[in-house]
Order: C-alpha cells, then structure tokens, then sequence
C-alpha cells in the first residue's frame, strides 16, 4: 500500500512510529526465542538468573510501549485529519499499538504493581494447591485475583457487560451478547449429541491406543507428516516440552514442541499437527509485516481456529487418514496388525466424557469451556464468588458432561489461567473451533474436492487457500474483519453445529 | 567487600551505575544465548531478519556503555578523591567500563561507521577470496583495514609501539616490549625442539586415527567425560557445530559445542576438553559477579589459559589416558584392539609440521603464532604492507616450520581473524599457553600428586585450586594481576619451554 504524503510533522511522526514498532517487535522476537530457550534448552541451574535478564528486556519492551514518544505518536496519527489518511497497513499498527497503550496507561502503576506481584504469588499457590488437592490454600489469591479483574473491568471500560472488557483482551471486539447465543447453540447440541452418542451405546476401539508405541518411532513419523501438511522445516523446528506449545521468532523461524507418551501415541500427534496449525499460520504472514507488531495472528481465537482446523477438521478426518494410516502402520506394524483404517479413524474420534479439558475430545471439549465461560461472567458481574467455584464446578460438570470429579485437583483446579489473571482467555478455545467450521464450510464450497486433497496427501491447495484468505495477513485485520472477509458472514455456530452431528453421526451410526 | 559510605552524590552514582551495569549484562547474556541459538538451533530461514533483531539489542548495548549517562558516572566514580575510597569490585567494573568508554569515544562516529561497514564487506571477500584461493580479492579490503588500524592506534595512544595499542584489548596491559622476549625465547626453543624431534626420526602410530570412529559412540564418550573432568552438566550443554566454541550465558548456563568427524576421533575429543576448559572457567565465576560485567574471564590469554590447560596439560598427559584409555577402548574395541595406552598417548602427541594452524600439534602451533604476531607488528608499524603478506607469510612458514603452502587459500588466507579487523587477538592463543605452563609449574608445587589425581579419575581437588585462584574472580583483576597473584610471578616463558621439552624427550626419546 502506499502511503500519501503527509506534512512533515506527521512523516516524521510516521517515520518514528516506524522504528518503534521494529525496535519492540525485534525485542520481542528475541524474548520469544528466549522465552522457549528457556522451556526447551536451558540447563536449570541458569533459569532463575535468566529469567531477571529476561525480566529487563520485558519492562523495556512495557515502557516502550507505554512511553511519552509512543503516546506522542499515537496522538498525533490518531487525530481525525491524520488517521484517516493513513494507509490500512498503518491504521492496523495503530490500532494495535493504542489499544495497548489506552489499557496499560489506564492502569495506575501502583496497582499495576500489585496486580504484577499477586499473579506471581497467586501462580505458586496454585500449583501448591493442585499439587495437594487444596483449594482454600488457592482461594485467597484468586478471590484477590477477581476483585482486581473487576476493578480493571470497569476502569477499561464497556458497554453492557463488565466481561466484555476482559473478552477483549484475547478476542477483540467480542462482546458476552454477541458470545452467549453462539455459545448457548453450540452448548444445547453438544449435550444432546452426546446424549445421542451415549444412548446408542456403540463402542469404537480406542483400546488400541493402549500400546506401547516407541517413542524414536513416533518421533520419525511425527517428524515424516509435518512437511507433508504444510509445515515448512527450514522455516522452524519441533521439539519436546510437557507442555506442548508454538512459538514464534519470526516468519522464518517458527518452533514447535510436542510431548511424547509411549502409552498414548495420540497425544504426540494429534499435539503435533495441533501446534502445526498454529505454525503454519505464523510461517505464512506477509513478510512485509515481519519486524512489525502485525507479524502475528489477529486474535487468540482465529489463533486457535488454525491449529483446530488442522488437528480436527483435518488431522480426525476419514480421508487423512486414508492417506497416512498405511504409513503409520508402517512404523508400528506389530501395534496395528489387525486394526483396519475405518476402525482406526473411528477410534480417534472417540466421545467420551472425561474430567480434564485438555485430555477431551472434539465434542466434549466445548462443555468444559462452556462450564469456564459462565463461571467468569458470573465471577466478573458479582453473580457468583471465588469460593463458590467448587460447587458450581462440579454442579455443571453433572449437568454438562454427566460426571462429578471426585477432587478438585481433577475439577476446579485443573486449568493454570486463572492464577496468572488471564480471566476471559478460554472462550476463544471454542471460538477457534467455532471459526474452524466456518471455515471448513468456505473452502469446501471454494475447493469442493478439499476432501480428495487430504486423501491424495497433497495440502498445497489447502494451505495456499489458507494462506490468502487468512494466514497472510497476520494482525491487519480485527479478527470480525477477518472472518467477514474470509467467510461472508460474521461468526456462526450453526456450522460448527452441523460439522460435529454429522462427523458423529458417521462415526457413532446415529 | 563492604563499601563504605559516601555522600549522597557519590552513593546516588554507585547505585546507577550498579542498574546500568546490570541493564548492560542482562542484554549481554540475552544476546550471548541467541548468537548461540543462531549458530546451533536456528532453522535457516529466520536468520536474516534475527539478526537484525540481535543488531538492535546490541545497538542498545554499545549506547548504554557510550552513553553521557555512563560518562557522567564514570566521571563521578574515577575522580581521584572518590575512586580511592570504592571497593575492590567496583573499582574493576569501572576499569571494565572506563576502557571500553575511552575507547569507543576516542573514534569519531564517522569513522567507526566506515570501518564497521568495511568490516562486514571484508569479511565476505575474505570468504570470496579463501574459496577461490584469490588473495588479490581479498587484498584491497585488508589494506584499508590496516589503515584503519593503525589509525586507531594512533588515536587509542600508546607509549613505545603503536601494536601495543591493539595488544591492549585484547590483554590488558600487554606490550611489544614485554611480549618481544617471551615470544623469542618460545619461538627459538621450539625450532631447535621440532628439528630435533625431526632428526630423531622416530615415529608415532597416529596411522591409529584414520579409522571409522561411530559417530554416535563419540558422543556418547564425550558427554562422559566432560563431567567427570569437571564440567557441571546442570549448568551447561554440549552440541554440535562447525566451529566448536563455548558461549556462557551465565555462571548456571555455558554452552558448549564440538564438531564429530567419523575418520578423525581427535577433532570432537580434545575440541571438547579445550571448550570445557572455557566453560569450567565460566562456571566456576563468583555469583556475586553474575549480573556484572565482572561476569566473565580476565582476558583472552587467560581464557584460553583454561581451555589449553585442560586439553594439553591435563588431556594429553600420560596419567590422563592411564585412566580413561580403557573406557575409551570398551567404546572402540575394534579399532583400538591392538593399541596399547603407551602407543596411544604418544600418537595424540604426535609432532607434525602442518600448513594449518587450527590443525597443529601442541608444539607446532606457537610457531603458527609467531608468524603472525611477527607480520602484524610490521603491519602496524609500516615496516611491510598488506600486499607483502603472502610472500612474508610463506617465507616465515619455510623458516619456522620448514614447510611452504602451495596455495595462498593454505596460507596467509586461512585465518577469519584479520577480516573482522582482529589484529593483536592472535598472540592470545600463544599466551594461554605460557599462561597454562606457569600455572601447571604452581600447582605442580601446591598440589605435588597432580598427575596421580588425573591418573585416578579424580578432577575434584584440580578443578578447586583452578577455581580458587582463577576461576572465581572473573574479570576482578587484571591478567597480569592474577597471575602474579595465582604464580607469584610476572608472566614467564620458560616454564613452556620446559614443559615442551619434557613433554617431547619422553615422547620421542630424545
């Protein structure tokens, strides 16, 4: 795009601008890649002092962006007469740089302090309080935790509901009226589906993930499908956490982590092409944008539509694993002997209710953040308090998913979240699969074979639809914008809907 | 060391100059870890636009050291009333800062421009020209570098020969006038050494290591000796790159690398002791300096001080293999069925004329040294200029070594060093090795079972003498202060000499 030419007072605040923006996105391309040094490489003995190195380069990155220079700037290319001149590639870092800026600054810095300070006790807490079964232990810090959530609510302000501010932090724009609706469909059908799937009583064969599956075999397989999918391996790495994640460092660098279990060949693969969608996303955005604060995905949410789409809509389908099933046998042909690949496909696909969110499957998966999500509304507008939160818990989790965790380590507890304060952060798990089906219905209508595609193992078509339609364009667009222009239409539920009766009534022969 | 108390101007200077030390190494081990991670984990395709990421950080570095923030308290801290009254520690920091402040500034800003822009093209014609074996390439490049150097020699002040100038970064306090003697005295000894050596006619078996040494074994070997030589594991890594190197990130984090070469089990073998020896350096640091530019070894001298010690003094001594020749060959049964420990310490000591200095014998590569020490002295001085060298280089190579390369590519081109503009950093290499001989003589006298130690495996009570005479003060002295504080005397070549002599009668029978 190109720019007009302004007066000099605002060319060279564009100018400024420009080398802020690079300045603190280059610092926080290195603080992500010592971010995952840290979690991957590091010996431990160097951790702690690292992480005050780290903690340097982090406050700089913060006063930077909150700093005199950027407010100037911001003032100047956000007045009527200059932004609406700017070109949309500017407007976007803008856009981006003032949200941040308007939040932090509203913020007094010493309850910022103490805010900064609680979530760093409140995260020890809780892994005491996991670790021994504990709740009261947590329950302080987090009942600190929701009157400061409260209290930021209404300090950034909103318009009908106080959520609606913290939702906007990880899905900008995203309200609870526009969220409860969705929701509210996707949650009714997911109770009744998986009524449906209980009542009918079909097994699927999932026991044959009870083998043992060596690991340096999974890790050849795992290392042979990335490629294949879309993952360009001289634009990043993957290696091996507990917890899995994706990081970016830039567009050419981009590392993956999975975690492998022998017992449970899933969690390695199915984790793998998950964080893959992720990184993907990040390898194919614009790098006009690289060195810019757009070098990134538009929200958590779309974020999470990637690694969904790729894991579930992909990764669980019949035809991908038409195509990858007599490979995988290849590398474990013992453990797969005489399961056939419609009985291995339906064994990925198994419902079964469970208590722990990130081991859930596709369907059930969205009643656990459902559960998440009426809890913090009601914890953010006064509805409910921290220490009703085991029994509302467990109360939902009947009502939901039909069990009651015996433990609050296996219930309330489970999730890490909330101890750092990211009250808000889960709706966009299901926002992704949400935004997942939406798109899985556009490019099935714009690539009608999509299916034969995965069959014939040849993703190029895929991800370069993915890639124009989304991935390139990294934060440019509000995630709404985005899905708009992708899809047609705002965010629907009714596809995601639609996608998981009829996956499940294939696979559960309702 | 307790500070004692100042006026508040004064108090006030000490503790900014404190966080700016701290601000200046926290970004210096951040930088520290991702040049690591660049050159071992990075996938290619990100490192272009890293390494502009990097260059900001360090960019930031060379502002905050040069900056009027940093002048006006190191103006504070080294007037005469004040300094006197500083503690040992600060005192050395601002002697870190001070020379490095005086240095910087005294170059006007132009100036360094171009020559950092020179650097970077020389660099590259160095690569250019190394490959097609074309000095002339690379002729112009180096001439203007020279040019440049002596400038800044000029500029830096000196008080009899302008090389001292450039001596000076890279050891302290070293000059022409005290390095003449001492490289004298080694450089004779060694020619009538290697010629006796060469008249004796005596053979060694070094025909043992052209063999296939499984790569995956080496590694294995490798990883078990280092701890056991001292290197904690815990606070540190091995890896593999080209060009080994050793790279800390703090006193709990050093990182080493090693190159494997199936047909050459050496390489990978002594490469990693001599790294370790930097990194058991490193480790061994005070933590009270963590966090302070003191973080780090004395000089370069010293530093390499430590690596030589390890693999010459401790790696290649008959006691060393006593002990771990017989893991060695339950890791390599076949290849070493029929070599005896004694035959096999005489072959890692082999004595052999080679064009190669990274590839020299323990004896042989001072005299490598001497040959470019000699050239840039005259190159500083005018006595010749850039375009004399290969006829220079190949005259000294004949008088010194008594060989004479065939191409330039194996001669004067083979060296990185002078490209980035690193006159005066080679006489190091030679120093560490006196360094590592006065130090051995001393620890030979407190220590008197030394070797026997190493003949039982036992690195324990080496590593802490290392430590408490070396290792733990870090940059708190200077190189010539420590090691009349460790040796009690200056620095003195005789103790090489007798050490080389020793070391090559036995060997040869001479």
């Amino acid at each position: 795009m190109e720019q007009k030419v302004f007066d000099p007072t605002v060319q060279k605040a564009l100018e400024q601008f420009k080398r802020l923006d690079e300045k603190i996105t280059h610092y926080s391309s290195v603080i992500g890649l010592v971010d995952w040094d840290q979690k991957v490489m590091a010996p431990k003995k160097g951790r702690r002092v690292f992480a005050k190195a780290t903690g340097t380069l982090r406050t700089e990155v913060f006063k930077l962006s909150v700093s005199t220079e950027m407010g100037d700037l911001l003032a100047v290319l956000t007045s009527p007469e200059n932004f609406v001149s700017l070109n949309g590639v500017t407007k976007a870092k803008v856009r981006e740089y003032k949200a941040y800026y308007q939040k932090s600054k509203s913020i007094p810095a010493d309850l910022f302090q103490e805010y900064s300070i609680l979530t760093a006790q409140a995260n020890d807490a809780w892994e005491e309080a996991r670790a021994n079964n504990d709740f009261p232990h947590y329950l302080p810090y987090l009942e600190k935790i929701v009157d400061f959530k409260r209290k930021f609510a209404e300090i950034y302000g909103y318009e009908e509901h106080p959520y609606d501010a913290l939702l906007d932090e990880f899905e900008p724009g995203l309200t609870v009226k526009r969220l409860d609706p969705l929701f509210a469909k996707l949650r009714e059908s997911s109770v009744r589906l998986l009524e449906k799937i209980q009542n009918r009583g079909k097994r699927t064969h999932d026991e044959i993930f009870n083998q043992s599956f060596e690991i340096e075999k999974q890790k050849e397989f795992n290392r042979f499908i990335l490629p294949i999918i879309g993952f360009d391996m001289e634009a990043g790495r993957l290696d091996e956490t507990i917890h899995p994640f994706a990081q970016t460092v830039n567009t050419g660098d981009v590392r993956l982590t999975t975690r492998y279990i022998e017992n449970n060949v899933r969690s390695a693969l199915f984790g793998t092409i998950h964080e893959a969608g992720h990184g993907i996303y990040e390898q194919h955005v614009n790098p006009e944008f690289e060195e810019s604060v757009l070098q990134s995905g538009a929200s958590f949410g779309i974020h999470e539509s990637q690694s969904r789409f790729l894991e579930n809509m992909v990764g669980r389908s019949k035809e991908f694993w038409n195509y990858f099933y007599p490979h995988l046998k290849s590398y474990f042909p013992k453990q797969l002997e005489n399961v056939t690949v419609a009985e291995f496909y339906r064994a990925v696909n198994t419902v079964k209710p469970s208590l722990i969110r990130v081991e859930a499957d596709e369907l059930t998966y969205n009643l656990h953040i459902m559960i998440r999500y009426e809890i913090e509304k009601a914890l953010i507008s006064g509805e409910i308090e921290a220490k009703d939160l085991p029994a509302t818990w467990n109360q939902k989790m009947q009502e939901y998913l039909g069990i009651t965790p015996n433990t609050d380590r296996d219930g309330v507890l489970q999730d890490v979240h909330w101890s750092f304060g990211g009250i808000g952060y889960f709706p966009s798990y299901s926002l992704g699969n949400i935004y997942s089906a939406q798109i899985l219905r556009t490019i099935q209508k714009e690539i009608p074979d999509f299916y034969q595609h995965i069959g014939n193992g040849r993703f190029e078509l895929i991800q370069a639809w993915l890639k124009e339609k989304i991935h390139q364009y990294g934060k440019l667009y509000t995630p709404n914008e985005l899905i708009v222009k992708a899809t047609g239409e705002e965010l629907n539920a009714e596809y995601l809907v639609e996608y998981l009766e009829k996956k499940y009534s294939e696979v559960y022969g309702l």
